[in-house]
Order: C-alpha cells, then structure tokens, then sequence
C-alpha cells in the first residue's frame, strides 16, 4: 500500500479527526478546487451583464446548471450540493451582502421612507396572504384542508431581499427611494413573517391562537430592531473609538465592522428573525464618520502633506478625492470579503433548484398560478409606496426565499403540507427568484431612459 | 410546543438537510457568533504587540486558553475544537496567509538565495532526522523498536513555516535575506519530509525502500514545483490580460487572484505537498505588472488626473504614492480576506493544544529532550545560511507542525508509534511553536538595535 499524507488522513478517520487544526486534511483540499471553480464560473457567469442581464441571474443561472448536471449523467458535482462548509460560506455570503447593502445606505434616508416602507410591507404581506389561503388555495387544491391553504397562504407573505438588493447594488441604485423603501419593507415584512408563523402554526397545532405567545413573539423582534437602531447608535461610535484607540490598524477596523456584522446576524437569529435582517441592521447603523479614528494608511498620509502646498483647484481636487476615500473606507475593507463569499450564495441558490420539480405538468400549472398570485400581491404592495416608480417597488419584493420555504417545511412536518404542495411552493419561490433580475433591469434601464 | 423558525431546523432534521441554501439554518447562527468571539478575541490578544512580542504569540494563547477552558469547568466551548466549518476556515486561512506572504516575496529575490536555502533544508532535516533517530530515540526511549525511532526522527524534520511567515509579516521583515531563505527552505523541506515518510513508511511496513516509489513521489513534487515557477510565469500574464480583457474590474482581479491561491493549494495537495507550499508558489509568481491591465478605481483616475498640471515637486510625490498604490494592488484585495480567516487559524491551533498532555512529568520530560535536540537540529541549520544572520535563520526554521503530526498518526495507524510517543511529538510541536514567536521578535530587535 502506498501510503501519501492524503491516504493517510483518508484512511486513518479517527487519528485524523483528533489531529489539530495545523493537519491540511483531505477535505478542505478538495474544498479549494471547489471554491476556485465556482468562483470562477460565477465571475464568469455574471457577464451577462453585457447583454443587460443582471449579474446575479448569471450566478444563478450557473448554479442551476451545475445542479442539474446529474440529469444529463454527470453526478460528479452532487457532493456540492449539501456540503456544509459550503453553505455556511454561501449563508455568511448573503450576510456580508446585506451588511454592505447597509451600510451603503443612510439610517437617516431610511427613515424618510419609513411610513411607507411599512405600508409597502403591510400591503405586500396581508394581501398574498389573503388570496393565498382563501382565493388560489381552495381553488386550486379543493381536496385540501383548510390549514393548508392557510400555510399556502403564509409561505407566500415574505420577500426575500437578497437577490433585490443585489440587483440594485449591481445598478447603483441602492440610494433611490425604491431601493430604502424596498430594503425597509423588507425588515418589516420579516418581522411580519415571523408572527403570521407563529399564529398559522398554533392555528394548526391547536386550533386556536396563543395572544401571549404572538405578543412575545412581536415584542422580541420589534425590541431588536429598536434597540439594535437605538442602542447601536449610541455605543457604536463610543466602542470604535475605543477600540481605535486600542489599536487604530485596519486589522481592528475591520474586525469592528465584521463583529457588528456577525453579532447582530446572530441576534437577529436569536429572536426568530433572519440573520441578514440583523446584519442590515447593523451596517445601517455604522456611519463612516465613527470611523474616524483609525488610523489613515500611507496613502492618506501622504495625499494629505501633499495638500498643504498646493495651489487651490489642486487642493479642492485632492481634498475631494481624501474625502470620498474616507466615506468608502468602511465599504472597502468589507469589499473583497463580498468578492469571496457572496457569488458562493447565489451559485448554491441556483444549485438547490431541482429541475426535476418542475417535471410534473399538473404540479407546475398551479405553481404557475400561485406564482401569478404571488406577484400580483406584491406589485399591488407597491402601489403603497407613494410618490415614486411603484413598478420598481413592488416587483423589487416578489422574490420569494427562505422564509416560504421554512412555513412548507414546518407545515410539512406537522403533517399539514403535502408533498404536492411543498413541491409548489419550491417552484413559486424559484420562478419568483428567476423571474425578478431581468424585471428590474428593464424597469432600471426604462427608468434611465425617462429621466 | 412553541415553534420559531429556529425550533423547527433544530427539530425537523431531515428537512433541513433538503433545505435550499436559501435556508438560514442554526448551524449558521451559531456559528456567527463563534467567529465574532473568535475575531474579537484573537484581535485584542494580539495586543500582546505593546509588551513586544508577536501578535502570533497573543493568538496562539488565546486560542489556549480557550480549548482548555474545560479544565477549569467550563466546558460550553468544547463544539468548537472539533467544528469542520471552523477548521476549515482556518485552513484556509493559513492558505491565504501564506499565499500573502507570497505576493510580498519576488522570485528573482527568492533565487538569489536558492542554493543557501537549499542547504539550509538539507541540514535541518537530515541532522533532526539523524539526531532523532540513532541518538535521543535509543536514548529516551529503550524500549521501543527501531521504527518508532524511525518515525520520531522523520517526525522532527519538517518545518511549519505559518508560524515564522506571520512573524516576519507583523515585523515587516519579509524582504529580508533571512526570511526569504527561511521561506525557500521550508519549501524545500516540504519536498524532503515527503520523501522521508515514504522511506519511513515503507521500511515499517516492508522492510525495504521501494525506490521507485520514492522516484516518484520525488518527481512528481519536483514536477509540481518547478511546473507552477515556470509555467506559472509564463501563463500567469495572459491569463491575467485576458480575464481583464474580459472585465477590468476589482471582483475580477480579486477573482483571478484567489483562483491562483486555491488552485496551486489544491494542486499542491494533489501531489501530496502542504497546501499551503501551493499557495506560496502561487502568491510567488504573480506579479503587480501581471494586473497592469485591470482598471485602476476612482482614485486612481482622479489623482492621474490631478497629476497633468501640478507643479513638479508635488507631481513626483503623486506618482510616488500612485505608484506605491499600484504595486500593492494586489496585497490590498487579498488582506481583508486575511484579516477574517488569518486569525481564525492562530487561535485554532492554540485550542487544539491539550494541556492535559502536559500531565505526565515524565513524558513532559521526555518532550522537552527531544524538543531541544529538535531545535538545536534546526540551529545547526541555521549555519549553513550564509553571510546573515544564522540565528534569526536556524529559529525561523524550528516551528513544526502538520507534518509532523502527520508522521505520528500514521505511525500510530501501522502501530509503530506508541500513544506515549504520540503524545511526546504533540508535546515537541506545541512547545517549538510556542517558543519560536518570543525568540524571532527578540532576535529581530537585537538586529534592529545592531543596525
């Protein structure tokens, strides 16, 4: 027997599993060419761009083939697909995504769509509710019981923000009033989300509803978004200083910003909400002037003793070009951390979507129609929003995602779904991901066309 | 029961597995807060900078500290030692580190002190292998057969060169004469310590040395290494035009960047070579002047811009800083990246340390015999590194690492190895990498104060 490093830690499960983190183990080599590929394809992928196709509809596209490629006989990618390390690279993907999302925008610009972002997100999710569970449901499901046009209804309530705020960071349009009323919304709608669970579940379970229960549930949730807007906003500026003060390095910047980052994903988790709610939550709140005290890099040093002694236009010039780097300081840090992980999450979205969902003619002509009715709830969300381009506004929250997806897994675990019906939610929230991308980027370019 | 979205992936197993990636499943939550604490932590004990050692040094104790919290009853950390996720983003993290330190190196400065590396990793693995075998084996333990010897020997040959790099990094030395021959050397050692546990491996098990065996195992590594030097170097500029020829932009450049790091890593792996030797080739050959093609960002072209009319004094000043700015593009994109996972891998290795190994005072005593004869293998190497300083050197090489225990696992899996000298080589690699951080940042000081 020949015996390599690698057959050693192949063959030796035990001794390898108690060997140290210095031990290169077989696994995480096999994880890099994974990773390199599926970078590479999603770089290469979003060159859809070129033919006006957001690039995320690449990355997704992508995904599903590499996902389906078992249908046309090549199961060597199979693994990838429920590969631990992989979608917690693509979870913390989506993470940093909305962190960067957040902090590109402004606490203060958020609040002037706030009534209507909540408008939006209450239109958005009793209306899909309402047609879900007492139009589309009974319709199209007779045989049906009641509870599951209820859970129908339910999984059709939350926009999952994702693949919205990509589209619009990809356009540059994260500080139109549409993209805050559409990123406010969607807070909302979580939160929202979260109670409706909690009512249609104890609805299932015992036929009644719990109020205490709902009221803890909307209290835990709504004392996080408070307190992480208000009690971040007081200390986040007092603990970078300090910390700056510590140590003023880039090094301590960035795990600043990562900690707040992940600590409020986490808290978010905690309280029954998303994570990347959380970790919009808390790039919100980071504003660059807290930053202030860490320690400017070469360049900045430089730049700024060439200022001193140059004429006026120069100056003006140079000061701009100091003061833009100063305001993008945070978000270039974050930056090549979303290079790395964030493709990872829309590559493995496409790859769960299982094409053989959509092999059954019957199954897919409801979904169709549930789909239908899922997007018209939305852009009838929209008309709430006021004075802007409600199109924008309500097809930027007809994403479906994981939230539709946990109501179907808990409906099914309690025996309520049918695996019918699991099956048509699962396609309502692909069409809902596929079908959104190439609707903004028109909306976008029509948009740019008018103005 | 209540249900949150939480209860229900903690409950609904099964379903959760078939959940897409969309799913923000606990697991993932969990984990964001490990790395927040991981970060956090592994940040402010790098602090141990001020009382002028490494910042290494800081993570490795913190990650002690850490692991072994269990000894004093606190054994709420315990998930963590052995979590895939986390022990992979440390691996990866050791990856990209290395794969930094790589970037900051030049070849041509790498070849100029090729032949004295050289024989500084002949010497410190022929002299530790020599040492370990015929003297303190026999010696310290009498009783064992002739191939624990053997195995104890090849265990203290090669170099773990993540500990020297990151002290060589914080210090700012990495272009010194002594880093770069300690870089090459552990290279070289790599190769060396391959082909020892060959020959190792097969004399335990056969009696006799296959020397075709070792052949190619020898040239299959050599192949590796000399394939990505040389064909690296002339691939690499194309690929690099042509993916920004493509697209010019950061996340391409990122992307081009990380695929090089992760597919010599795995290349490396394949050929049973430490990942981390392929991401330091990688890192090794690509050069700034490869990416001159990939756009310069909004600063560039603002100072380029301000450059046309100022006066000449300032005009060099700009160039000097554009200039500087253009070199370290690279370095730039990468260090977020290491400024999450780098740390992840410092305190991981320190929370694998089992301080419980330290209980019994006669293998300690055992342990710490060996350990001096493994450090002074390596010194005496040390000497062979030409007109430098041969300290700064010989230390650089005594951390040992994977390989080593790598060694130890297999040696134990043919039942050479017993768990008593298992547990010296675990003893020997904790203390050489703990001792070595202390004497380089000594060692360095010295030199700085002599110069």
């Amino acid at each position: 027997m020949r015996i390599s490093r690698r057959n050693c830690l192949l063959g030796c499960g035990l001794a390898a599993a108690s060997l140290p983190a210095w031990a290169g183990d077989t696994a995480a080599g096999e994880h890099f060419l994974w990773l390199m590929m599926l970078l590479l394809l999603a770089r290469l992928a979003s060159l859809v761009e070129r033919i006006g196709q957001p690039a995320v509809l690449g990355e997704l596209a992508i995904g599903i083939v590499l996902g389906n490629l078992a249908l046309a006989g090549f199961g060597g990618l199979a693994p990838l697909k429920g590969d631990a390390i992989l979608h917690f690279l693509a979870e913390l993907g989506v993470v940093v995504l909305l962190f960067q999302i957040g902090l590109e925008s402004e606490l203060s610009a958020m609040r002037q769509v706030g009534l209507r972002a909540f408008l939006v997100a209450v239109v958005g999710v009793v209306l899909p509710f309402l047609l879900g569970t007492w139009l589309v449901g009974p319709l199209l499901l007779p045989a049906a019981p009641f509870v599951a046009h209820l859970f129908l209804g339910a999984a059709l309530t939350a926009t999952s923000v994702g693949i919205t705020g990509r589209v619009f960071q990809d356009a540059g349009q994260l500080h139109s009033a549409e993209a805050r009323i559409v990123l406010g919304a969607a807070v909302i709608d979580d939160v929202l989300g979260l109670i409706i669970l909690a009512v249609v579940s104890a609805i299932a379970q015992t036929g009644s509803v719990g109020l205490a229960e709902v009221a803890i549930i909307s209290a835990k949730s709504l004392a996080f978004l408070l307190g992480a807007v208000l009690l971040g906003q007081a200390v986040a500026p007092r603990l970078a200083r300090r910390m700056a003060r510590i140590h003023p390095g880039p090094a301590m910047q960035f795990t600043v910003l990562i900690s707040f980052c992940l600590g409020f994903a986490y808290l978010a988790h905690q309280v029954g909400l998303a994570p990347i709610v959380g970790a919009f939550a808390a790039g919100l709140i980071l504003e660059s002037a807290y930053m202030r005290d860490f320690r400017r890099d070469d360049l900045h040093v430089t730049l700024g003793e060439a200022l001193i002694p140059a004429e006026p236009a120069l100056r003006a010039e140079l000061e701009r070009v100091l003061e833009h780097e100063n305001r993008h300081r945070m978000q270039r840090l974050v930056e090549p951390v979303g290079f790395l992980l964030v493709p990872l999450f829309f590559v493995l979205t496409g790859m769960q979507v299982d094409l053989v969902s959509f092999a059954d003619p019957h199954t897919v002509a409801i979904a169709l129609a549930v789909t239908v009715v899922a997007v018209l709830g939305k852009i009838a969300a929209g008309l709430a929003a006021g004075p802007v381009d409600k199109w924008l506004v309500g097809w930027g929250m007809v994403p479906r995602g994981e939230v539709g997806l946990i109501f179907a897994a808990i409906g099914r675990q309690i025996g309520v779904v049918s695996a019918e019906l699991y099956s048509v939610i699962v396609v309502v929230i692909v069409l809902t991901t596929l079908v959104t991308p190439p609707v903004l980027a028109w909306l976008l370019r029509r948009r740019g066309l008018a103005s």
